[in-house]
């Protein structure tokens, strides 16, 4: 699933392009100039992604890739640096709460959620990581939540997840940042809108009519904030949350 | 592997007593009254503690299990709660660093480190808290670390093990806390007097005429004082280190 | 305003024995064989208080003391340690939150509630600290709160008061631990059993029947527990709270 | 001490324009179209600022105003939103860290040291929020510090004012949050390239060649991208440090 061609130009991977948040992402950095590469587990869903990217004049790739299986994470490495362009940012955007009581909470659900927002984090940050340092240049991105910062009742699974995540984005952006790669962790604090909140919280997405969750365009263009920083002033962790959201 | 019976006594499970600090831990609550059940991987080299505590005229059991298999945990906390006694207290103490750099970092061994240190938490600590919800009565202590609080460079994995684990808890305790149930974390921040240290860091081990490593008799004395906390004055959360630690 | 006569015992001085919690710390520190000495802005309303402990056998002192003038502080000290003896526990008790809009905060309440919960602090911790230091030895323990942690809508004035005693208690700590003085922050997340919260907020009082509301004597016996840690395990900082109280 | 006449354009106040950080910071407020009006002890020494801003065709005022005495913080206030334009963006940038043993501190220093760093940040923050509350409008943005997250050896006093200042902002933002009002704690974690360390830190100052340092325009781009935040995703906190430093 491909686009038009590429010359010299830097690839921002965002893992994760299946709502509206990753695909905003993406194309935050076509349009910056970057080649859009983007991961969801079904890759036709992305073709209308990639379309309209290629539509504003910009390049994007698609891919059907599991970020959990680390054969996949290491093909899809390697396909991108050989045949698209060098990873110059990586965006990791995936992970899902599905709130459960400790008592209910099974073992196989208490691993996915840890799987699918932490392992696959690893497995994409790792390798690309190693790439990134061999050209000692990059920018590393990884979306993070209020439960990285505090557990609460019925959020065991998730809240476990999301603080390993963020002890992942810590640990890398340590020891990678004296190689010069930005490391970040953002922590989303809010509903967003999307059609998964639209159906599934209807009274939430009412918030919408003030502003009350968060627009996937300005999420994305924080993102976009962070990879341009100059490496004499970086951020590793910001927040971003509605003006009325309780924290 | 048992011990002499029991009447109406009631159980404190050590969860990981493979070290001194198990160890200690299990004695300190066997002077306390309790019957202390221990397990560790080969439950043989348990019998000296066995048999230290029966000495004393305590009660203690020992048990070969592995707490990342659920199969095992079920099995074990059924055992217990039929033919031992009802647990009162539970303690996680299970956890093991091998730093490395996130570029060598393989799958395998991240994995396991959160198995080992956050897996197996959640397992014993669903297991063990369906227990405790129906008599309304109960403590549970995890072992945390300072990789816990912050990720570390060369320690991405275990930080992220660590830190799911604060979040376990922190979730458990803000379910559990109204249903009369205790939980804590201790964040033990330092090396401690073990074999392990003596022959694996012996500059750290040096430390130990000057009181700079932990007695794991003076970890154990506060395991007992959380246990002993009335429900009005209840910690959730507290740090040990040796005086001439850097923090 | 004094008490019976002293022999080589050595002294716990509680900044602030005003309300129930400071004075179930001086009394429980009297048992274990210490010199009691209190202060509060009134030292007539201390009596009842050392007759109690002397009654009990102990030995207790009074002091009006406004522990925010230096050079009453500074006097008290000497005082003490020249006529009683060495201080080797300090409490530090005081701090009052009266929540207010930001928009109508004055500056004179907002400079009296940090002088009362930080700079009085900082006063009576250097002071003693100066002691301390010239035996290497010592403990002191700073009576924190919730607002230490975060700041809140209403709580501009406390919260700051707070958080600046909570960075007084973290840079005391790493100071002089080397030092061999344990200095640790007590975080109480709740309302205390006082006649204060008996009067002005009976709501909340109601909620002793099912002890959800602290003790001052279980505070007390926590003060008393870190007092006597050995110093390969320190605790800088613990939390207190009811076990139904939200956090 | 004045400049080119308003019309309609909003002010940008930064309280504190005496090194480079505050300067840049004015500068590029005004670039974007903002009146900026900074303040500083002597504002004589504003005059080349406010010069290079109109030759940018940009509008500067500077004012002498010492922002720890409420008269003339209400005065400046007053005068600027009667005679210039309303403030739209306040930034708060004062604060000095001058280290010092517990042990030596003074009393007179150490409320120094929260006088500025964190009460005029009161007494600004206070002054500025009632008019933007009546506007339903506005960004405050308060310069940060490390020593506002944990307390250090030989900080006391520095951390203590800057953990007051980041509960200032922490109570403002969420009291004030849900009228639109944007209360934002920029974490400055590192050497800034000002004079003052490069005369006072030259072995600091030498990392300047590897951006070893903080850019003061880097800074600045920062505040902008935090007053230009759209609310539903607003950041509450971010941090700033150079790629090459610890934390």
């Amino acid at each position: 699933m491909s686009s038009s061609k590429t010359q010299g130009k830097k690839v921002a991977l965002v893992i994760g392009a299946g709502d509206a948040t990753g695909g905003e992402i993406a194309k935050r950095f076509a349009q910056g100039g970057y080649i859009a590469c983007m991961t969801r587990r079904n890759a036709d869903k992305l073709q209308p992604l990639i379309d309209e990217i290629q539509q504003q004049g910009g390049e994007a790739y698609g891919f059907a890739s599991d970020a959990r299986k680390e054969e996949q994470v290491i093909e899809l490495i390697e396909h991108i640096e050989k045949n698209i362009g060098a990873i110059d940012v990586l965006i990791f955007n995936i992970g899902a709460n599905v709130p459960c009581s400790i008592l209910e909470e099974t073992a196989r659900k208490y691993f996915k959620i840890w799987e699918m927002a932490c392992f696959a984090a690893f497995l994409v940050g790792r390798e690309v990581a190693k790439r990134m340092v061999t050209r000692q240049q990059g920018t590393i991105i990884f979306t993070g939540a209020t439960a990285g910062m505090r557990g609460s009742a019925y959020f065991a699974a998730f809240a476990g997840a999301k603080h390993a995540l963020r002890a992942l984005a810590q640990s890398m952006a340590r020891e990678l940042g004296p190689q010069n790669i930005h490391v970040a962790h953002v922590v989303v604090d809010g509903a967003i809108d999307t059609e998964f909140i639209q159906t599934t919280f209807p009274d939430l997405y009412a918030k919408k009519d003030q502003d009350g969750i968060l627009n996937p365009v300005h999420i994305a263009e924080n993102y976009w904030h962070l990879a341009q920083q100059p490496r004499d002033a970086w951020t590793h962790e910001l927040d971003l949350r509605p003006w009325i959201e309780k924290w």
